[in-house]
Order: C-alpha cells, then sequence, then structure tokens
C-alpha cells in the first residue's frame, strides 16, 4: 500500500465515523415522522442538535484537517500526490469542498439550526392541520434568518440564494436555474393552454375504494419488482412520504394511502423506491467517503422522477401492472383497458398540491416555490406577505387561487425542515432523467416490451452502473455529460413533455 | 444562586449531555428490535459502537471530572460544599459512582463490548430459531471473556460475579444473593410440591382464538387504564417484549402476541407498561442527572411486577377486566366466572419457559440462570458445557427437562446482549414489590375495592410519589426503609406467595 493510500485510508476511516454519526440522524428523523410518540418531540429536537453538533465537530476537526492536508491543499484545492486513482481524486475534491462549507458555519449555528428544524416541523404540521399561517409564521421567519445567515457565512458570488442552492445542487447558480426556468415555463404554458382546451381525460376509472392493508402490500410487491430489496429496506407509512437512509444496509421509504386512489400510493411508491434504489445502489465500500455518496439533491430526484414518471406513467408499465391491479383489487378494473388507464394516470390539471400534481403542471409549482424563496432570501419578500404572494402566483402561473393556506403556502414540509434552496431540485431532476432516459432508451430500444412483460430489473441495473455506483465521482453536470455524452440541457426533457401529451391529448 | 448551585448545574448539563446521547442508543435498540431491516444489522452495531464511545468519552471526560470534583471529592466521596439540598448530595454520589464505574473501563473495551452485543444478538435468534448452540457459543465464549474482563476492570471484594451484580443492582452481592436465594427456594420448593399434589387448575377457560388487531387495542385500552400516556409511548410488536425509554416524554413498550392466548399479552402489557410509567414518571426536571434516573433494574422489576402479579393476578383485577374482555372477544367468556379466571391465571405448573411461567415457578428459573453465570464468570463451568448443565439444573429445580436448547438455554436474550448479572435483579424485584405492597396496601386498604370497579390510577399516582419522582435519591436498600420503614427482607414476599396458592390450590 503506498503512503498515499494509506493517508487516503486514515481521511475515511475519520470521515466513516462522522458518516455514521449522520446516518443515526436520519433514523432519528425517520422515527419522527412515522412512530415518535407526539410528547417526544422535545427531546427529539435536543437529540437532534446534539447529534448535529457532534458531526460538525468530527467533520471540521484538526485531526481531520491534517488528514486531508496531506493530500489535497484546503485552499487551492491543489491534489498534492499522484498515486491515487481518478475517482479518489475526485474524493478529495469532494471531501474538500464539504470541509470548507462545514468549517464556514460556527457549531452553534449548526446546532441551533438542527433544533429549530426539529421544532419547526411540529409547529408546522399543527399549523397545516389548522389553517393557522399565523402559528407557523415566527417560525418560518427564523428559517429565513437563519438561512440568510447560513447565505452570508458560505458566502456567494451574485446572489444570497446562490450558496443555498449550492447546498444542495453543486455548482447550479440562481441566475442559470432561473433561466432554465424561464425556458421551460414558456414550453409549459404553451403546451398546457392546448391541452386545457382539448378534450379531457377521464380519471373515474381508477378511483374507487381500496384498503389500506392491500395497497401497502401491493407497494410492496412493486417495490420488490423494481429491484429494492426489502431485507435492506422497509416500508411505512407518514404524513408527507419521504426516503430516508443510514447505510446501503438500511434505506427505507415511506407511502401515504388515499384509500379512494391506489395510483397515487403506486406513483409514491415509484418515487421514494427511486429514492431507496439509489441509496441501496451506493458502493458501500466507500461508505463515508464522497465515493459512497448521491451527488445531489437533483440527482437523486432524477431517480425517482425517473421511476415514478417515466416507468410509472408510461403505458408498457400499465400494460404489465393492470393485470396485477385486476387481481388484487377484484371487481375493480373489469371493464378498463391499458390504454384507458395510461390516459387517467397521465391527465394534466392545474391543482394545489405539488405533490399530486401531474407531469406538465409540476414544475410550475416548484418555479413558484423558486421564485418567493429567492425573494424571501434576498428580502424582497417578507414572511407576512407571503401568503398573499403565494396565492398571486397560483393564479399567474397554474390559473388558480387556494381557499385555505393548507392547501396553499401551508402545505410543503420543506420550509419548516429548515430548507430553503431545495425545491429547484425537483425540476433539475427531471431535466436530468429526460436527458439521461434518451441514452437509457438508447441502451435498451425494446425497453417497453421488457417493461410490459415485467421485467423492470435491467432498469435498476443500468441505473446501477450509470448511476449509484459512481457515487459523487462527478458533479451532476459532469455524470449527465458521462451518462449522454453531451452537456446538460433542459431540451430532451420539454421534447419528452412535448410529444407524450400532444399524444394522449390529440393535439 | 450559591456557587454550589451553579457548579452542581454545570455537572448536570455535561451529565445531560450524554444522557440525550445515550437516549439516542436506546432508540436504536428499540428500532433493532421492532423494525430495522434484517440486512441493515452490521450497520447498526456500528452505530451503536460509534455511540457508545462518545458516550463514555463524555462521562469519563476531563471536563467532567473536573466539574464534579469541585463538588465531591472522588476519591473518598466526601462532599466538599454544605449548601446543597439532601437529594442533590445523594445525586453527587451516584455521579460519582457512575464516573468511578466509567473510567474503569478503558474507551475501546466500552465500543467492542457494544459491537459485540448488537452483533451477538442477530446470531442469537438466528441459533435460537434454528436450535443451533453450537451457532451460538463462539459469541457466547467471547461475552464471557469481556465478563470476566469488565469484572476485572470494575474491580470486587469476594467473587468477580460481585462486579457484574453491582452493575445493575448497586450494593447487592453475590454472597447476599445466594442467601436469598436459598431461603426463597426452600420456601417455593416446599410450596411447589404441595401444590403439585393438589388438584390442578383448568386453564382452558382462557384459550382460544384471540385476533392480532384486538389484543393490540386491548393493550393499549390497559395501558391507558394504568395512567399510561400514549402520548408519551407506545405500544408494537417484538420477538421478546421490551420497553425502552429514551426520556419521560418518549417511554415505549412492546409486547408479542400468540393468538391462542390472550392472557399472555395482558401479562407483558402489565410488566412492560409497569416499566413504562416507571421512566414516564421520572422528574424532567432532572434529566440527566442521577435524580432523573431509575434507582436499578432490580427496582424497575419492582415496578413490572407490581403491575403484572400484584395487580394483573389480583381477582379484584379480573372483577373489573373480565367485562372488558367478554366485551372484545364477543362469545368467548360468556360461561365464565371470575374466580375461575383468577384461578387459571394464576395456574401454576413447571414449565420451560421463564417468560411464560407462573408467579411460583418463576424464581427457580432465576436462580438457575443465577447459579449457572456465576459458574461461567469464575470459570468452573465453560461455553460448551452449558447446556449440559443448564438441562441438569431444570431437573433439579423444576423436574422436567427441555427436549431443545430452543426451550432451554437459547431461550432468552440477555446473554446475547452482554448482559450477566442481570438475572438476579428480577428475583430481587419481586421481594421489593412483596415489600412496598404490604405498605401500600396499608395506605389503600379499599385498593381491590378500587380495581374492581376499574380505579387503577391512584396505584400510580402511589408510586409516583414513593418511587418514580425520587430517581435515584436512593440506593434499592434505601428505598425499602424509606418506603416501608423497614429493612428489607425476602418475608413479605414468601408469606404472600404462600397466603395466596394455599387458597387457589386449598392447602
Amino acid at each position: 500500500m503506498t503512503e498515499a493510500q494509506k493517508d487516503y485510508d486514515k481521511v475515511h476511516t475519520l470521515s466513516r465515523n462522522a458518516r455514521t454519526l449522520a446516518g443515526i440522524s436520519s433514523l432519528l428523523e425517520w422515527d419522527q415522522e412515522t412512530y415518535m410518540p407526539p410528547d417526544g418531540a422535545l427531546n427529539r429536537a435536543e437529540q437532534l442538535k446534539t447529534l448535529a453538533g457532534i458531526v460538525h465537530k468530527e467533520r471540521t476537526s484538526k485531526k481531520f484537517a491534517k488528514a486531508l492536508e496531506k493530500l489535497i491543499d484546503l485552499k487551492t484545492g491543489t491534489i498534492s500526490v499522484n498515486s491515487l486513482s481518478v475517482p479518489q481524486q475526485a474524493s478529495l475534491k469532494e471531501w474538500r469542498r464539504d470541509f470548507l462549507h462545514d468549517t464556514a458555519l460556527p457549531n452553534k449555528f449548526v446546532k441551533d439550526f438542527a433544533k429549530l428544524a426539529s421544532q419547526s416541523q411540529l409547529v408546522w404540521r399543527e399549523a397545516k392541520k389548522e389553517d393557522a399561517f399565523k402559528r407557523f409564521a415566527p417560525f418560518l421567519e427564523k428559517i429565513v434568518a437563519m438561512n440568510r445567515k447560513k447565505a452570508e457565512y458560505l458566502g456567494y458570488k451574485e446572489h444570497p440564494y446562490d450558496a443555498l442552492l449550492d447546498i444542495y445542487e453543486p455548482e447550479a447558480t440562481t441566475a442559470e436555474v432561473g433561466q432554465l426556468f424561464t425556458h421551460l415555463r414558456e414550453a409549459i404554458t404553451a403546451l398546457l393552454k392546448k391541452i386545457t382546451s382539448a378534450k379531457q381525460v377521464d380519471d373515474s376509472i381508477i378511483k374507487g375504494d381500496f384498503p389500506q392493508d392491500k395497497q401497502i402490500a401491493l407497494g410492496e410487491k412493486l417495490l420488490a419488482a423494481m429491484g429494492y430489496d426489502l431485507k435492506k429496506g422497509r416500508l411505512d407509512i407518514s404524513t408527507h412520504p419521504f426516503s430516508s437512509s443510514s447505510h446501503p444496509s438500511d434505506s427505507r421509504v415511506t407511502t401515504r394511502i388515499y384509500p379512494e386512489s391506489p395510483i397515487n400510493n403506486i406513483s409514491v411508491i415509484l418515487h421514494e423506491g427511486g429514492h431507496g434504489l439509489y441509496e441501496m445502489g451506493l458502493p458501500e465500500e466507500h461508505y463515508g467517503s464522497p465515493l459512497g455518496e448521491a451527488i445531489s439533491l437533483g440527482v437523486h430526484e432524477s431517480q425517482s422522477r425517473w421511476w415514478e414518471t417515466r416507468i410509472g406513467q408510461s403505458k408498457a408499465f400499465w400494460t404489465y401492472f393492470l393485470p396485477i391491479m385486476q387481481e388484487m383489487f377484484k371487481g375493480k378494473f373489469d371493464n378498463v383497458s391499458v390504454d384507458a388507464v395510461y390516459k387517467a394516470v397521465n391527465k394534466v390539471e392545474p391543482s394545489f398540491i405539488r405533490v399530486d400534481a401531474d407531469e406538465v403542471t409540476y414544475p410550475l409549482h416548484v418555479i413558484l416555490r423558486f421564485e418567493l424563496e429567492k425573494a424571501l432570501i434576498e428580502g424582497s419578500l417578507k414572511v407576512r406577505e407571503l401568503p398573499e404572494a403565494w396565492n398571486g402566483k397560483m393564479q399567474e402561473l397554474l390559473g388558480i387561487t387556494p381557499k385555505t393556506n393548507a392547501q396553499g403556502v401551508l402545505q410543503d414540509v420543506h420550509w419548516s425542515m429548515g430548507a430553503m434552496g431545495y425545491f429547484p431540485t425537483y425540476t433539475l431532476g427531471n431535466m436530468y432523467a429526460g436527458q439521461m432516459f434518451e441514452t437509457f432508451a438508447q441502451a435498451h430500444p425494446d425497453w417497453e416490451k421488457r417493461v410490459a412483460s415485467g421485467d423492470m430489473l435491467f432498469i435498476k441495473e443500468w441505473l446501477a452502473k450509470n448511476v449509484y455506483h459512481h457515487g459523487r465521482r462527478y458533479t451532476p453536470k459532469e455524470l449527465i455529460q458521462a451518462v449522454t455524452g453531451k452537456s446538460f440541457t433542459a431540451q430532451p426533457y420539454i421534447e419528452y413533455l412535448n410529444k407524450k401529451y400532444r399524444e394522449i391529448y390529440f393535439l
């Protein structure tokens, strides 16, 4: 073993320790959303705060800095050894990136932030239930203030929002996202206009009464078909579905059950299962190093939306899955055709709730949040003005106005978690998926035939090879380049939307 | 605020931090037994090891030692300030006790022990399932070796087992427990002899087919009736029932369901609920100091067995609870009298499994384990000889021989958790409960009438005032003295057993 290799392993060992502790935080958060007794909340906030403080200390320790500095210059980013592999060199750069980020934030700030986030989630939940924005507002004010402070700590070139975006999506900038979104907004608005004046789709055929236990059983079956290993994960119920991983061997997902709409659960399963598969597929031997981590939230979302929309809303999938539904819910889908279900699951209609939105209107929900967040962070919008601003934007983008704040500004968990700069990654993820899917379809021109016959494991294998296995070897844009051989653009995604929905709506 | 008070608060703050982290370990262990995906086990072992190392470091830090030393001499135990309250002084002594214990163990040992325990539990579970003692043996050997090492680290006067006992039951010694158990064994053997030659009780009336969901609903109802707050706790299912608390606001219990025997679940609920109530009742303001902790495992068990046996196996309880069972399981108990159920739940019969044992034979199971553990620790018994030794003792004490190791030496989780010296606390708990119940019954001469009418909250209140609220202000024996006004003896417990079972079996 070379000296450099030994030094690399030392950095990895120290880093793995912090990662193990961060994994414990993930479990605490999972528990908070699934099984924690309600009164345990304050103590949970204290636990998360304590753990966040320790993780932060470990990630910024002198010991770690010293070990890392032997291999890479922390100021310039120049790698000072030449016997490491290309992925290991990428790993050093990512470690440095994380280290600079972590050391920019004071330990007390990190702890206070973790506690505020845990508490705010509870308040948000109550506020949403009672449709009482005023209850949540003081917490949101604190969260905005702390995010502004965070941006200052982290530093930025043009816009404070850049610093926040960069946490979730390395290299993305406010200006670039703004441009992509403007382009996308135009394309979608044009498409949506045509769709709304076309003949509407009937989705009553996929509604009815579907008991929870059967929906859960169906969910587990679907997860297994995707290649999700139920020995390394599990499915539970939570108010807001999510995936949570503390290690590739423990990558869990949750769903929410609407008894009247089994499609909702199926979408969620495919979505969260896509996230879960990514985490499960990260190389265990690199656990605790950047090569054992997901690249970004945007790439993560490319995985979830891949399964949810590109697979789960395809005709091929329903050719395979409708008979399973017919078998499980006897009598419910007897006279329903694959074509009718395919159209029903792809029904386009402006609606209030982002997570229930169809594929076409979904990005508009994200654009709305992006614009509001940006305004909050730059200070041009106050928290107290937010409900009105929200409703105004909804009208502008989707042509509808929510009747309550619960179905408007209070609908998402993200802000209560302290996350600002997170939302844009949803749409970036769709774009990444759009471009990568083209390459996938070229590699597997028979993919629809195979999916229609119930074979989906080859999809996971393709994703594992092209995405999961790399960990953070690439930045998001490098990944797209490596996988597709082309620079990242929104074009494939826009083309896909246009082609698909023109066909469905006979435009 | 006096200087001493400030110093006390400083110790408390440092100690609370460690307690918060230890609470996280409890949650990880709870998850391991309830919802963790099977393949997550190795990572969980790593998490527990990492956390154990951090907790141990915090509890033995120079900072903590320095803060504590301002108030109490760590060598002699002399308290150097005089403005603290009596409970605070007791707290200082307990902190010192813990500190001496913790510093006696090297950090690496603590971490390795935590990892071994987490891994061994998995191996044990598989070994038990497959009735393969040989699979578990190498792990048990390591556990015995590490416990012997632990005893050496901790130090002892007479017997290495003293050091282990003292972890779970401060002040108890091998010699004293041996004496108590000899006395108890004689009394029980004599009683059991008479019972087995008397007319046997029919317990078929409480058997049948009782669906899991209804049993769980019944369990939650019963917990609520005990005063267990389901906002601060929850009920789940696990192979081996347990209670787990990370804070008074998050004190959980589990049960196991035998569809054919609802009484089993009820016993477990009362037992684990008793543990859960104790943890829930500890004073929150003292969380993280000895005044916010349970005294010992023995006192803990006095709480669980109190509810399980003294309340749950009383005629008063069944007067109240039989109609509830009749209502919930319509048709099942229509022609059954309270008296018949009372006798059935108190049926005495030597059996293989400790946790299913009746009140009379239960202590014999504990005595068996005490004797075997003592022999393992002193080295007079080898792990490979253990199955034979187990079966021999079973024959000697209970007159029966298990057919498999699964229903013999492999039945308990404790050794796989690394715990040796733990079992005796079960029977000490029964004895404590026996003596305290006399005092309770004097304070509430109408307790049976009240319980029969469905009122049980006054029991919790009495226990809260006499036990929960004190935290670790008293040692186990001091508590018994404080509550009952008398020194601790086994006599009240033995008298209770004799009186109750003479009546049931017309002896």
